[in-house]
This record gives C-alpha cells, sequence and structure tokens, in this order.
C-alpha cells in the first residue's frame, strides 16, 4: 500500500521543564531533528508564551515537525509528519527525547494520503529545496 | 478524564486541484478555519511548492492547524490541534471542507497530553494573546 506520508504523534512524559521553556533550545533541537532525519527545511515559527511554553513548527517538504510543551507539566507533544523513504522520522523521535530530556514517551504512527495507486504507479515526491533561513 | 488537546487529522479526498495549489486561497481559507474554530493566530508560515503543492501552518495558542496538498491527487492532509474548551475544531474541518471542495473525507481523533490530574485540578490554559500579523 502506497502513502504519501507517514505521522508519528509522540507524547513525551517527565522532561526537563526548563528545557521546555526555553524556545531558543527548543528551536535548535527542532532544527537539528530535521537535519538528522534528512529532511529539509523550508520555514519555521517558533513561538515562546506567556507565562510559560514553546509552540514550534519546522515546515519539511511536503510536511511538518512540531512541537508543543507544558513547562509545568513536564510533557511536550510533538508531531513529526514525513514524506518519502528518504526522510527517517525515528531520527527525529531519538533526537528530541534526548534533548528534551523525556523519561517516558507514547508515540502513534499513522499512514497519512494512502490513495488507490496500483503498483505500476509511483508517487513522485517534490524535488528537495534549497535551505531557507529562519 | 483531563487532556490539554484534542488533535483532528483529516484526509480531505477529491478536492479542487485548482485551489489546492493557490498559496493565496489555502492561507485564506487556513486563517478563516482558526477564526471560525475560536482560535486566537500567534503566527503561521506557509509554502508553495514546484512543481505543485501547498504547505503551511497556522500557529494557535497552545497548538496548531497544518495542511500539506498534493493538486496532482487531489488530496489534502490537514492537522486541527486545539486546546481548551473554548476551541471548537470542527468549525474549522467544517470549513476547509467547504473551501477546498473535498468530496470525501476520513477523520481520527485523539486526545493529547492525557496527564494524570484529579477532578480537583484544573487545566490552566495559555490566556488570549493579541493577533499577530502574518
Amino acid at each position: 500500500m502506497k502513502a504519501l506520508g507517514q505521522q508519528t504523534s509522540v507524547e513525551y512524559y517527565k522532561c526537563n521543564p526548563e528545557i521546555l521553556n526555553d524556545v531558543s533550545a527548543i528551536k535548535r533541537a527542532m532544527r537539528e531533528a530535521a537535519r538528522l532525519a534528512g529532511a529539509t527545511i523550508v520555514t519555521e515559527a517558533f513561538h515562546l508564551f506567556n507565562p510559560h511554553g514553546v509552540s514550534g513548527v519546522v515546515v519539511i517538504a511536503e510536511s511538518h515537525l512540531a512541537i508543543h510543551t507544558w513547562p509545568e507539566y513536564g510533557y511536550a507533544a510533538v508531531d513529526l509528519f514525513t514524506c518519502g523513504d528518504d526522510v527517517n522520522s525515528e531520527l527525529a523521535f531519538i533526537h528530541l527525547k534526548s534533548e528534551l530530556q523525556a523519561v517516558d514517551f507514547t508515540a502513534v504512527e499513522m499512514k497519512r494520503g494512502l490513495l488507490n495507486i496500483t503498483e505500476a504507479g509511483r508517487i513522485a515526491h517534490k524535488p528537495a529545496i534549497e535551505l531557507a533561513e529562519a
């Protein structure tokens, strides 16, 4: 069965609250996660909330990596949506687990865009693009 | 059971390909979807791919609405991640279905951040913030 993409929704528990509230650290971790996964960053948006918490999204070719943190609960919600066989979201998952210092986690994987394409058909993924500045 | 947020992953099928490839139309649709849902837009990022396809993310308070389109397949992958009882992602779903002119769809709902909080506890959602410019 051919799917256009794969999405992993991760709950990271018992993370380091200081890191969860550090927008620069979160930004670095997400960018590096995208790089390790083999994804090309198209654009990104990060935000530090009042009184606390960080939200961030890295748009990659055809998909995205997103994070929302709740320092008060030591919890972060992450979505790793990737497309193509050249991008390995598991490497992003491992990197973020380490950077956030998560003790526990759960992960749910979904196929996205599971279309009725025959064996003879090939899914053409969008070509790599040059790295965008923040 | 108290969850910090709710995420709906939507597959829109048989959409209008011209709309799927129109980054301005997609941007307008996503912003209006956020507004109708009662969400406050924090920041956003949109991109038109070569040769076709649009990716976009609207970051809202503590969460996000994301879209990735494949005009060549008439398909769009949407994620509606919202937090708090004041934000109704179903209204965003309905609006996008109409704007993309989707004929069919599937939707999967997940609770995010289902934490061990007692009945006496209350989840404090981050306060509303002023509307950010694109």
